[in-house]
């Protein structure tokens, strides 16, 4: 965000974006795709019309406590039955002998997860490490506190030791690619960070089964601004651990915000489910169906450019469709190829593109990368500026 | 929470508390004040029948953004201008010339200033102090990720040095006083955290106007389980700072929670400044109302019982009401003055009511701490249980 809000400080221009609500009114307009906001979902949504939407009260969710009887003392129940019931349905996770988790976003629950992880009884800090390219925000999520229990140790590639958290973030938040745990230590532990292991992103292929995965409501079904997440967690005492996080950072989490993700998951499974005759769209079918036509897009402005190139994925049967599907990221980990352009962020920058250089994932400044998960119009005036810089 | 979650564990029996949303079913349940659950308010709500209702659609509050042009950009506009409208109608906080943050609930943002309070070029810790007896949650709060940046310091009146920073909780969480800084270097900082500045707690005697004022959706109107605070920051520097953290911690704060608070507070607000014929109830008017006939309650089962004391408060004139008021604490500051009793909190216990004992507030074990702001019933089997201690 930070990255964001400098680009439009420095400019001082108007930006076309995610953040305006309101389509482009020239060409000239700067494009903001350096945020992953998924504003491409307000489409679909506003499709859907009255489906999903929530009366609520001002008599509810007065007390802190969702749940005395859980643990997770701050978890709506059926909000956890509908994340439990949508794993099933995708076919992404397992969530039998898993604890489930909410949290305000995934962001919180990752620093949760590697409190929980971190003993306090040592002297050493626990090392966090991840292969690059890595998530942008992982290095700073690590050291702005600077806490004696963990650090940001960098690239997993090139960790030496045993004390040690991997960030295993797949599909890949740059580059897309599904990834596994690089280290294999007896003593060091892993951290699934699964935002984006949704069908409209990539083929499933199995249910994951990790000892911490983590999951946001973000990019599974578009609502960002509701602020959720949720992990699934095998062992008790990091469960209680992670809970114990929460309840420190921030008391638990908006119950508000989770009434009203329950009623939209209800929506989003029960389409599947029990389809309503003439209601035709299905969230992750609309999801694919923008991503298969904005990758193409895409492809075609790399290849009128002639000085990008952009990764190549294998395709693989999808066991939530049944089909064979290509992988469609939610973000495109653009390489710049022309000789004399080292920095690919500051190049398309001065053709008025924002986007977040590799640098920000431990890579090199060759590459960035660009959401592909905004709203039309802004895709759109981004892929015709594209195709024209050579 | 902590606290009240080991509590529960360990007795294993149900609950009477602000945590079931049921009324006790029998005399012997165990009555559980140890928490400050607001759920007095639920039943000020549930008269205001639809007024306070909100349907959300599925298609709002999707992207992450809610204001890109103001520095806060996770903060919903129409929530400032009604928080900034009910401080001006209560007359508790000055509001111009004070850059506002939201935040997820006070505690985020207690965390956010002093992180922002806390330079990162220097070796030295900052240290948080203050004055005993201090709010149980600032202790660990400042502990919990072992920062290099502060640190808890402990009772602010037997600190020595300049470089710290004194959290002035008033009215004072647990004992109900008006509380102003303690230490008065040059060096040193304050945050003042208001959350029980509103006239149903005490007389508003004058418009707060600090550095840094914090204050809480949850002890204001009683919402807690919507996860909100705001701040109050006169410092640009220290407010963007403040941004940032919120931003690190959890990308921001829940949007419905913002649009659905929005419409909370206009009701508040409209039921002073334009009272509907007939509508006769208003939201600080029922607090108090409540809070006098409890607290009168309260200090008769104290004299029944003749082995407990209380604090006594002064009037003053409420600039709010224009009235004579009270002071009427959201906690009590129970004493037991019994000999051979030396933890009220454990003796109450046995009794099967469950508060916070004093060494949590760095204070006596002879003082524990009760909430007030629970259901009635819970409440009324309270003070019949406390009367019958002899």
């Amino acid at each position: 965000m930070e990255q964001n809000k400098e680009n439009m400080a420095a400019k001082q221009e108007t930006v076309v974006s995610n953040t305006s609500g309101k389509p482009p009114a020239s060409k000239d307009f700067v494009i903001n795709l350096d945020v992953g906001d998924p504003t491409m979902y307000e489409s679909f949504w506003k499709g859907m019309g009255d489906q999903g939407a929530i009366t609520i009260l001002s008599s509810q969710t007065i007390s802190y406590f969702s749940d005395v009887t859980n643990f997770c003392w701050f978890l709506e129940p059926e909000f956890a039955r509908e994340i439990r019931r949508l794993h099933k349905l995708v076919g992404n996770a397992v969530t039998e002998d898993q604890h489930l988790i909410v949290g305000t976003g995934s962001s919180q629950l990752l620093q949760a997860a590697v409190y929980a992880l971190s003993p306090s009884d040592t002297p050493d800090q626990m090392n966090v490490v991840s292969v690059v390219p890595y998530y942008s925000s992982y290095a700073p999520l690590m050291d702005y506190l600077r806490s004696r229990l963990f650090r940001w140790a960098g690239d997993a590639c090139t960790f030496k030791g045993d004390a040690y958290i991997e960030l295993v973030c797949s599909p890949s938040n740059p580059d897309g690619f599904l990834r596994q745990a690089f280290l294999k230590s007896e003593g060091g532990k892993t951290i699934h960070d699964l935002a984006y292991y949704w069908p409209q992103y990539t083929p499933i292929t199995s249910p994951a089964d990790h000892d911490i995965s983590i999951f946001t409501i973000s990019k599974s079904i578009g609502h960002a601004g509701s602020r959720l997440g949720w992990a699934l967690v095998k062992d008790a005492a990091v469960a209680r651990k992670m809970t114990k996080f929460i309840e420190l950072s921030t008391i638990g989490v908006s119950k508000v915000s989770q009434i009203r993700a329950t009623k939209i998951l209800k929506v989003v499974s029960d389409s599947y489910e029990h389809p309503i005759p003439g209601n035709p769209d299905k969230l992750f079918d609309f999801g694919r169906r923008l991503l298969v036509n904005r990758w193409k897009k895409l492809r075609e402005a790399v290849k009128a450019s002639g000085i990008f190139s952009l990764p190549e994925f294998p395709s693989e049967t999808c066991k939530f469709t049944g089909e064979k599907a290509e992988t469609l990221p939610a973000f495109a980990w653009l390489k710049c190829e022309k000789e004399g352009i080292e920095d690919c962020a500051s190049f398309l920058r001065t053709h008025k593109i924002l986007t977040r250089g590799g640098s920000y994932f431990g890579a090199s400044p060759n590459y960035t990368r660009v959401s592909m998960i905004d709203r039309d119009e802004t895709f759109d005036l981004f892929t015709e500026r594209l195709s024209s810089l050579h």
